[in-house]
């Protein structure tokens, strides 16, 4: 089995969350916590803003391995995650996976996965163990 | 500070994933796999049907985080997830969150965060870092 693709391969993804998608995703996991969908009591939080869901950030990593690297047919084996920083309402994330490890037995390979906001700051870092197609 | 919660204690939730929930996410993380949401595809695939996206099934514990143990004013530092077993549409997901850890020093704990199917089988595995409120 060989990969299509080399360490140092990337796919990026740049989206902004508008305070539907996220009380979509409140609806979507039971979290309704004030921080994520209550303007008023986040704005006093020590956030001062609606904050969007750190898995719901954390999901375009997911979009990215399944879509495009390693794309199609891909199943997700395991997911580190570190969130870093907030991304509010509206701010337009980056998320980036890009190869570090091909494994040379087995179809298995794990990606660096990490989102920026878009002031370049890293919000979210982590490692991605999936199997490839 | 003295948690309000100890080694050992457990929150659970159940739910089940709809058709229409996995369209949902499908369109918040731009994950669009046919094993996802093209029934026909999902049926001839390997897994035999439509798999709910790991990373929504994921997205209870964020839930049961926020919203219960440690509840709100939860802060999601970390989470590691392995993907252990596919989830269908339909399928009764319980979540289940425990603590693990409470550090001495700062208000930061750890919880093992597992999914169960309605069979009882462990389809998601892993560990929360929080701080907590």
């Amino acid at each position: 089995m060989t990969a299509t693709f080399k360490v140092g391969d990337q796919a990026k993804l740049t989206k902004s969350f508008t305070a539907e998608d996220v009380n979509h995703f409140a609806a979507l996991s039971e979290d309704f916590n004030p921080i994520h969908i209550d303007s008023v009591a986040a704005a006093a939080s020590i956030f001062g803003g609606q904050v969007v869901h750190g898995m719901l950030v954390a999901s375009l990593i997911s979009g990215l391995l399944g879509a495009h690297l390693p794309g199609s047919g891909t199943i997700y084996l395991g997911q580190d995650l570190a969130f870093k920083a907030p991304i509010y309402i509206g701010d337009e994330v980056t998320a980036i996976v890009e190869v570090i490890e091909i494994r040379e037995d087995k179809p298995i390979a794990k990606l660096r996965t990490y989102c920026l906001n878009q002031k370049g700051k890293l919000v979210l870092d982590g490692i991605a163990t999936v199997k490839y197609a």
